[in-house]
């Protein structure tokens, strides 16, 4: 797989990739460095990638077990950042969170085989920093990792 | 730092931050997954993310150096992903073209120092797979890493 990242101006990039047509803005979030902010920045994008890693496994194998999919799904990530250069992440914490009608063991079960099983990109982080995750449903926590 | 990926329907989600409103779709490309392309997949953002930082290093250290910034500037970035499951990336190569009137030798002090010393999402994929890089000037390989 490819992907290209392309300077437009200031601390603004543009990202492709070779499967479609599709394009994301990058820009730095730090005025100081020249960033106006107008994108994604590349360590927002790193946890997005996370994020959209494990919720797309978890809607396909929620399909799979012929489970009813929520009404709603959001992944929160918070990623804590070493104060001194490389500002590495330190610990990386994600939060499911869903609402709707969808059994409550058959979404802790999906979320526990992304993060064991199949997603490549939670399991690789999990490797380079802290990693934890907890799941919600309809507002209480129903799952937190051990 | 705090991100958000939302389901929006399908494999399709949006990537928020916290830190402006700009937003980034996601998709699966993998049409058996329900995957229709309308947007960057994980994998792709994932390798974005290591590009887009590390050129948002290169532009500033070329200013900070007083160096005549490029013409064009963009990064292609290769991953190998494993066979089996989970997918992870057994590789990662980064080619940094640039194009313009730059001087060489600048052009590969500030790669190099931006991957020895400041980018922080290389420095902890290097930790993960085998992760190479070369630069490239109008056209010709100005610099390989050994």
């Amino acid at each position: 797989m490819k992907v290209s990242v392309a300077w437009k101006e200031n601390m603004r990039f543009e990202a492709a990739n070779d499967s479609n047509d599709s394009r994301a803005d990058m820009d730095s979030t730090d005025p100081e460095l020249g960033g106006e902010g107008k994108g994604q920045s590349p360590k927002h994008m790193f946890l997005q990638s996370i994020a959209g890693c494990t919720a797309m496994d978890v809607i396909y194998i929620l399909k799979k077990m012929r489970e009813k999919l929520p009404d709603s799904f959001f992944i929160d990530v918070r990623g804590e950042v070493a104060d001194e250069m490389p500002k590495v992440f330190k610990s990386i914490n994600l939060v499911y969170n869903f609402k709707g009608k969808s059994d409550k063991e058959k979404l802790i079960k999906a979320v526990k085989l992304s993060q064991e099983k199949y997603c490549s990109i939670s399991i690789m982080v999990r490797k380079i920093c802290d990693f934890k995750y907890s799941v919600v449903l309809n507002g209480s926590t129903i799952h937190t990792e051990k």
